[in-house]
């Protein structure tokens, strides 16, 4: 059980669409990850997912609309629900989601990360 | 499925250790609280708790330390340990626990609050 300081883990990494653990309670993980660019369409038929925006301003594409989380929001995607994230500048965010969670859902590409590192 | 801005909904209430669900997801709540004073010792059988500092600064005295969290800072305090929050000026925090929790554990006094609202 220790403090952790959010800022001081975001400077730990600079690669993107990458996950890092932080922190793990009620077989949730807590995450930061740094965003840039464009994300694969993906859905986690079995996972919600919690994304709060820590720096710059985060586009999430739905099927039927597009949500824009700036700094200090957030927005849970129930699972099943198909979406792609979009950062034009860099974002920084927070993940809430179940551990057993798959990056990209059941799509596989060059984005995907098969683990997630802790920090 | 909603953008949530996380200072909006702090100015939605001013009441100090009663916790308002801003979000729930995979069986858990995300919870704002406004906290100040002392705290009653407690624990929390089954769940593992996550304060994350949104403004202020946090005091939890455990029975063998005392831990001190700082805005943009968390702690994850694990199930059965007994914790006791002191805010001596008045904190701000978001919560991840269970939706299960009850907000005293198993102990019972004039600070319990029996359900959570929704904000």
């Amino acid at each position: 059980m220790k403090v952790v300081n959010i800022q001081e883990k975001l400077g730990l990494f600079q690669d993107h669409w990458s996950p890092k653990i932080i922190g793990s309670l009620n077989g949730q993980d807590v995450k930061l990850a740094k965003l840039k660019g464009e994300f694969v369409w993906h859905d986690h038929a079995e996972e919600d997912e919690l994304f709060m925006v820590i720096k710059g301003s985060l586009t999430i594409e739905f099927r039927d609309r597009t949500e824009i989380i700036n700094e200090g929001e957030m927005i849970i995607v129930p699972r099943g629900v198909e979406h792609r994230p979009i950062a034009e500048e860099e974002v920084h965010v927070l993940l809430f989601e179940p551990s057993a969670i798959k990056h990209t859902g059941d799509v596989q590409n060059e984005m995907t990360v098969a683990t997630y590192d802790r920090i």
